[in-house]
């Protein structure tokens, strides 16, 4: 039953459009920018072993066949068609899709068609001030096209997001940035940014982060420590604890994003906060056959309509097989053992079952459930 | 053999007197003072899984019927048939129990009574001072009552216990403050508070920890991340390390309660310092049908002589029993495990479930056996 | 096939040459300076436990047998003979031994004899200061004899190791210290310490790391929290973060010791920075019938070329016995469980093996493979 259970996909990036060779995919596996150690290959991770685990025979090869006969045979397909068989077998139903990241990736139109699914659009906050801020004269005019743009990207978009948890620890701070301190920082980083700067100031960050609190859309927040560019103690379960503190009773939501290795903290902070989710995606996906494991301890604390399926996955459509595979069986494997145990009644594995995968997601986003139904 | 086991349970509290409806039983399984986020409900949590997995065959129902069954059925049979009917089927011997908190719970003898067991008393230090601090006049008479009442509470009590680890993290600066600096702490304490008011000045709490140390009686910390109202930080195992350093060799042992997600930094310190013990209570309690898995990770490290069986239960007896069911069944499961697989020997296994059962607690609070031998 | 595996032990120490009664070799296995808790020994722990399953057969008794019948079998048998046959068991073709500690222990050579395999040694560098200041007049005489040291032991070790992570944290400041500091540093601590005296100070322990990191040779970072004396905060994985930061693109490669209970964490920067390799010793030999479970843990994100076998035994040969059983146990249970599901191939779980067991090891430290091949 849990096979055959639909998804929602609530955290993904699209995938490239151009042919891959062997490095450039192995790169994308690692999700890195520079290359493995020599004499090793990011094919030796999980995440390599659980796309030549599950992939190849939806191209119609061996599984664990060899990375170069299965790239091979994805050229020989080519990259739409690949994509549209790999996508295909996720049965994810609707993808929500982070449109902020840089490169050459499928949006949310084109993940739909490939995918055979629906798809929303998920909006990251630092690319959308780092476009109004190219457009803008001055801190008034820079100040006031933000909050227009937040306001107006709520009207579409299904969640906003944010790297700055990562990357900008003290950025944050509970409370809301002052509007002096604003001004402040838009003006400095007016004069020292050339067009198309990144936004690294912590003030902006934590503007952002409070303009978008206000839209009553979910938040998701980057955690964890996946990032090699995030600073030291950027991934403390701390600086979230504090955050999700001084947004209680706000009325808008948080999901937490890739809070592995402290998924524990994250789950035990959703049975804490009413308003705090707890996202699956890169704890699953990127530990492969460790999945499980993962799931089980995620499943500790955390209240049962507080936990998202997700893939993260980018760039690769292997990646969203993945994330769904490596969901599904984790799933069976850890609620199937407790109701094997007598720990849980099966009917209850089905109903949370059902939950994780789908409905928590549909209630937080107000996704209709593919009958028309909200 | 484990299924009869009898046991110490080193921490716990007593219940409510009163009826429950559905909304009152399912805020106590939370443990929460707010509701469920909208949508979900404390029930879908492993401890509510839990009590619908142990709790109705006691009072003659299915296992895993719904709540509101449960809970018709407990109104029939009264709060004090039922509350009997599910205390006596824990095989706890001996309560130990924390009279420190708000709110209408029975006290040691009354849980004696409805279990069947002996009771004896842990004195929680805040209200004790908070008592104090009503029926004191001035700083000298406060602080002269204080030592008084930590020691006369310490002729009848087995232990003193103090969330101060939890709320206030800095509290644990290794040494005890200056006299000076307390009677500074005091005066200030009594201006600004009305009858009634809570302890909060993080160099009373550690004046009040060191009284307790001088006692001689263990003294149970409350740490790890289980209280939100921590502030962030707050459950960081290194203020644990550094007051585990700084009362090293004063003869007074040391118990750590609820370190989870960090029992596994617990048991380290139990290892690494002869006078630090480490509860299992809440790790195992709420984590239901995960205990297993987390029983087996805090017997990485802890030496076996060092843990102590808890359920720390309150308000609901159902909680009680959810703790000494999940214990004794991830205790046959772990060590039944390593049976079976030749790690350990069926005898030594025999000798450390008892150990950790109620041999620890017996020898470290000084209890006797229950056949009059110490 | 992984029984047969041969292993290089990649971090352990040499072993007592005196006879050992039962209260020495107790205070060993718990590898503290203190004696247990009342009421408890050393013996009822995951190490004690493996050592009785494990080491009685090898010397002629039963498995479990009780601690005083095995060491009177020891003795019968006298040090040597016994440490023969213990080291002989393990299957280790090459020992890379840290001859840094202080007291009796046997050196490479006698290890090599002993265990009938290789030995290389591993300098550590706090005691190569140690040396150095004994020797020297003055500041600048300090200065160059170290630097003198470290080169000319590079030419004949294959690592470096330092235990500056765990004692002094904030010595792993990511950058090196000016000369200017280092100089100071150096005359304080020549005028303070006398003969034999510690080195502790956080600039020159700096120092000493950036010229090992200038040789070369793999540098080898005692990190987590198996060191009571390790100030708070020591084993936070922020720190090491922030040295494999400043570390990255010069050459030199970094092996994480002993991070557990953070070794998610080290797994996690092995696959974030190409130089960051982990140790997988005491995580494995201190948990006895838990290995497995924490091998799999460093499996989920650590790249598998990244991953390095050693017993980090000292003192008693029971312990590198207990290393490599260990590990071959866990290796069989957790690589055949996922062979078992279909989730790893055979042959890569073959190869991942031999990889973590030895090859790793050989590539990264220029080991030649027994059969004369680099």
């Amino acid at each position: 039953m849990i096979e055959s259970l639909s998804l929602v996909d609530q955290y993904c990036h699209g995938v490239l459009r151009t042919e891959l060779g062997l490095g450039t995919f192995e790169a994308q596996l690692g999700g890195r920018v520079g290359p493995a150690a020599p004499g090793t290959t990011f094919f030796d991770t999980q995440t390599g072993f659980a796309v030549r685990r599950w992939c190849p025979p939806l191209l119609g090869l061996e599984a664990h066949c060899p990375p170069a006969h299965y790239l091979a045979r994805r050229r020989e397909l080519g990259v739409l068609e690949s994509g549209r068989r790999l996508l295909r077998s996720t049965g994810v139903t609707t993808y929500l899709v982070d449109t902020g990241l840089p490169g050459e990736l499928t949006g949310p139109g084109e993940i739909a068609a490939a995918g055979a699914a629906d798809a929303r659009e998920i909006v990251r906050l630092e690319p959308l001030a780092e476009r109004v801020a190219d457009a803008s004269c001055g801190v008034a005019d820079l100040l006031s096209r933000l909050a227009e743009s937040v306001h107006d990207a709520a009207a579409t978009a299904v969640a906003f997001t944010s790297v700055a948890g990562v990357r900008h620890g003290p950025a944050l701070a509970p409370e809301p940035p002052a509007h002096a301190e604003v001004r402040a920082a838009a003006g400095h980083w007016l004069t020292v940014r050339g067009p198309g700067g990144p936004l690294d100031d912590p003030v902006l960050l934590r503007h952002l982060l409070w303009l978008a609190l206000g839209s009553g859309l979910p938040l998701q927040l980057h955690t964890g420590a996946r990032d090699a560019r995030a600073p030291a103690g950027g991934a403390d379960p701390a600086l979230v604890t504090a955050f999700a503190s001084a947004t209680a009773g706000l009325g808008t939501d948080l999901v937490l994003l890739g809070a592995y290795p402290y998924h524990r903290h994250a789950a035990h902070l959703t049975s804490v906060f009413p308003h705090v989710y707890a996202d699956l995606g890169p704890a699953l996906a990127h530990t492969g056959a460790r999945a499980a494991a993962v799931l089980a301890e995620i499943l500790e604390l955390a209240p049962f309509g507080k936990l998202l399926f997700s893939s993260g996955a980018r760039a690769l459509p292997e990646l969203h097989v993945v994330g769904a595979r490596v969901f599904r069986e984790a799933l069976v494997r850890v609620l199937g053992g407790w109701v094997a145990d007598g720990a849980w009644s099966l009917t209850d594995a089905r109903r949370v079952a059902e939950m994780i995968a789908a409905g928590n997601a549909r209630r937080l986003y107000g996704l209709s459930d593919g009958r028309g139904q909200p």
